[in-house]
């Protein structure tokens, strides 16, 4: 099939460019680079050495033979996208194009309304996009499980059968998203809901859980190839960072109790769930969504993990518990429906040892570009402002210092 | 109390803003004037000749020997709401300063996205505003009973108990918003409920019916005071609407089969939910939603009401079913809880004939002031972009005739 992949350059993007276009279907990746643009807002970088666009798209042409076409613009700029969707006329769009991190939407007023804003304007201006110029598109959207929150019920994909006072519906399952960036895609969400409905829109709202690992066999093939790895507090998933951490011995930041329970998933699965979501469309006017992920784990048990694998390589791996520097539950009960991609023929890569031994690897490779102090959380959601701005020349506070499972008591 | 309207000058603003003025509240409007410069931009205007700020405000001065303060600016400037919210320091804070039409949201494209990023983005400036400088100030929203679209079941007031697989939760009660207006004001909830959760903001949500009327006994003292009566497919709420086209022997416009039922209530009792609500503010950290409606009504039943008021009148009132320029179900179950303001003493004003009467009189009264042109819907839902632009000097369309119950062709 003929795939436009929003936002190509990023971590999930990137990845699933490559694994699209190794499947034989005809990739066209967008993308703005504004998440580059990021890291150099905040002084960080990924632990792999990424290279450029045009170094890696020609590195994957010289590899595969395969040719994956760049455009690059904004597709908050709708004379961009509407004129990408004319002349791309994909059969399927995937939409990774967003502010994606929580902890970025909430250092201050600014950031907040610019993940709102940049996140929901752009998905508007896609879905008039396909509405003008290619209705019968099929949209991927890459939503997160972080739009559900954390209630005391079982969460469904996507919908709920609800009797309430002798009647009944199907409605769309309450959301309590935790951050302004979570937030933004719920209002996607019902957007995307509503255009499907007006228009006939073909939609498929992916919500997906916390990516893990960096290799897929694509990025493998070549070191021109290679992902992301974000470590940092804003950009770096919890489990990345445990394995920077581990590797240069640096507790592990476990932010309060580490009960918090969240569904995780290999980036290896991630690629295939874009993939079958592609093949098996949705119907015209139909707003599917998935829940994309394969296990279940709170940051806790993940962190015993990387503390088990971390000690077969000998490396001394501490606990520490940080105060939880967002607002959520640090305990609860937490069980999501995660059957309907596993029905379409996703096999998960679960979470093994062989995958930690393979990213500790990775880390300890790279290490040398590890930053300890961007591993610390400075962003609190319960300030309207966090200092969060790269000071050059300022020194880095010290790395932390502390007995393993001691509560740390502030930063 | 210190009440600060936000958006006074608009429709329901300007009626709070004297109502709470005349019960001794100390009152400051913060507006930017948008809605009269929309209405610039449509080439409409209020059937009733309205006043600048500044006459409205002296009138009201001579009148009622009370003083209301105006601030002229923009919410979705920071350093304007800021710095207003710390010179007036309100204690409670009425926030009507949104885009408040769903036509309007679904011209094209530019309104739509114009429609949700001003109202996001001015209503997150509003919460960081408050946690920054007024973090006990009250936050009485206006929100819409259309966030909840038409479910199946009955509708609560903002949240549900839900039991699912044996599992018991109150939820958010699930949201199915109808135009890009509508959507705007479900992403607001969310993020207000959000701010109240992180922050302890106190809020109300007001979950809004459509709104008839246009006299209470403030704006009554004076023609100068008299309030906006809009009658245009853009901004005018059906039953203002139909009263117009009555006066004016015009036939009622009704769209589809005119099953469409939702909550309506007098604009006088606008006003004095308002004042409930913030006589009775919301806990630190609580977001509260009341339904704010008296009555419900199929827009059918309306139309009927109208033409059974006309008839006394010796108004010959036509009833005219055009095809639904929106998608909606025109036939559905509809039964929304509304007793929580009742509970704190609301005394509704039902829908009488008395009401109509004096409706149709001052539509009549102006009835000169009436462009038969306007009463037409030429926003389609199913467009991506409808010609909504003024066209000074173009010859307006003729207005409709048909017999009364048929069906119109088209527009």
């Amino acid at each position: 099939m003929k795939i436009c992949v929003l936002g190509g350059d990023g971590y999930c993007g990137w990845a699933t460019a490559l694994y699209l276009s190794q499947r034989g279907h005809e990739v066209a990746i967008v993308d703005n680079f504004a998440r580059r643009q990021w890291d150099h807002e905040l002084g960080v970088q990924t632990l792999t050495p990424i290279r450029t666009m045009p170094e890696r798209l020609n590195a994957w042409g010289r590899i595969s033979g395969e040719n994956i076409e760049c455009l690059s613009g904004d597709i908050c700029d709708y004379d961009f996208i509407s004129e990408a969707m004319k002349q791309l006329s994909p059969d399927a769009v995937v939409h990774f194009a967003e502010q994606r991190s929580a902890p970025y939407s909430m250092i201050d007023r600014k950031h907040a309304v610019f993940t709102q804003v940049n996140n929901v304007a752009g998905t508007l201006n896609l879905l008039f996009a396909l509405r003008e110029f290619r209705p019968d598109c099929h949209l991927v959207k890459l939503g997160t499980m972080g739009e559900y929150g954390t209630p005391n019920i079982d969460i469904e994909e996507g919908y709920i059968a609800i009797e309430h006072n002798g009647r009944k519906d199907v409605l769309p399952f309450p959301k309590q998203p935790g951050s302004f960036y979570h937030l933004s895609k719920v209002h996607d969400s019902h957007n995307i809901m509503f255009a499907c409905r007006i228009w006939g829109i073909r939609a498929t709202d992916l919500n997906q859980g916390v990516v893990y690992g960096t290799m897929t066999d694509e990025s493998e093939r070549d070191e021109e190839l290679i992902n992301r790895f974000d470590y940092d507090e804003i950009f770096g998933t919890v489990l990345n960072r445990f394995c920077a951490q581990a590797a240069v011995g640096h507790p592990l930041t476990v932010y309060g109790k580490g009960g918090q329970t969240r569904g995780y998933l290999d980036i290896r699965d991630t690629v295939r769930c874009i993939e079958l979501a592609c093949l098996n469309p949705a119907r015209p006017g139909e707003c599917r969504v998935y829940n994309q992920f394969t296990e279940q784990f709170s940051v806790l048990e993940l962190a015993h993990l990387v503390q088990a694998a971390g000690r077969k390589m000998n490396l001394e791996v501490e606990i520490n518990h940080l105060p939880d520097p967002r607002v959520e539950a640090e305990e609860h009960y937490y069980n999501a429906r995660h059957s309907k991609l596993v029905e379409l023929g996703l096999k998960p890569h679960l979470l093994s040892e062989s995958l930690l031994d393979s990213l500790l690897n990775i880390a300890i490779r790279y290490s040398s570009r590890i930053d300890q102090s961007l591993f610390l959380p400075r962003v609190n959601w319960r300030n309207a402002h966090n200092e969060r701005r790269q000071k050059t020349g300022v020194q880095a506070p010290p790395p932390l210092v502390s007995a393993g499972g001691n509560r740390h008591s502030g930063d």
